[in-house]
């Protein structure tokens, strides 16, 4: 009987070693050759499953916005929006060494982002709904009353795109070695608080 | 009559033909080979003034940070420090093409942090540096008395710390196109408004 073999798991698990050749050496490190060896499989069958290397590596941008979705998703954080927004925004915050791998692999297509256009289209797509999600959430935390969503103001994106920013500021800061991630928790939810609180003037000013 | 060559004027050519090759194809297609090519020198040149590659790379991270404090020293910031507070946070908040290539560089030399020890060495101290700077900024600016040098207080350290992070993180947004340098600093300097007033909790809190 042949296996059955499902080409999406076969795509991700090529993926994964795509990532941990980028958290060594690098975006312009990766060739179909150095993820087959990562990967512990022929260069065939990346060519099976990838066109180019071009397409890997777009595939793998696309693999890890879909994943940080999946982790923190708006669908799971409807209960309690305070709670979310720190969890969403502390999500990044970590310097476990499992974490670092993304977060450098994350950093590279960032910096890739800026000379290539087909990866800056992934990364601001995720940084955009990022900071809508997070707008959302604002104004739901910001809202007395509960039940119906609240429809964010110009301040509620305002705050948001500040938690948002900060929250990468510090990530990158943690990534670096320059800052713990206790710390860098901290001043987000202090920074949390503050918003919630209100008090962020709102876009399109002057 | 010899030509005069300062040496310190020639490897400062070669590390702005660095940072134009790091810019295009990132620190991993940093070669002697292919710096001579965008230097337009032969890659014996670059052998003269520098002994190997990853000395090379160092001397380009070095001389992005000493060009960054020269520009932006606390030197030229004592008089008004609000005014010296808010233009140091806003400086990397440019869209200017001719600032990109430097912030795309100085991201490539912190996703490379990641990985390699001597690179984190300089990246870190860079950001250290920079924080104590703006913590200084911050109790002088939030002091109402003139005159002698204030000390920093764990609320102008926090302050100070969330402004760096934010100021990079919004840096961030700028750079891959997910933000424009207007609305960055507005936020920006609505933090620096909010945080020059009080109200940041001081770290090692609980």
């Amino acid at each position: 009987m042949p296996k059955i073999v499902d080409p999406d798991q076969r795509r991700a698990e090529i993926v994964l070693a795509l990532w941990q050749v980028i958290h060594q050496q690098g975006i312009d490190g990766v060739s179909f050759r150095s993820v087959a060896k990562a990967a512990g499989v022929s260069v065939g069958r990346i060519q099976h499953y990838f066109a180019s290397r071009e397409e890997l590596v777009l595939d793998g941008c696309r693999r890890m916005v879909a994943a940080a979705v999946a982790d923190h998703g708006p669908q799971t954080l409807a209960a309690d929006p305070r709670a979310a927004l720190t969890s969403l925004l502390s999500a990044p915050l970590s310097d476990a060494d499992e974490f670092r791998i993304g977060a450098s692999v994350w950093a590279a297509y960032q910096a890739k982002a800026v000379s290539d256009p087909a990866v800056a289209e992934i990364v601001i797509a995720a940084l955009t709904d990022r900071a809508t999600v997070l707008a959302e959430l604002v104004a739901s935390a910001r809202a007395t009353a509960e039940g119906a969503p609240v429809e964010p103001t110009g301040e509620d994106r305002a705050g948001a795109l500040r938690l948002a920013s900060l929250s990468e500021g510090l990530a990158q800061r943690i990534l670096v070695g320059a800052m713990g991630a206790a710390e860098a928790r901290r001043l987000l939810e202090a920074d949390v608080t503050r918003c919630v609180a209100g008090g962020d003037a709102p876009l399109g000013g002057p």
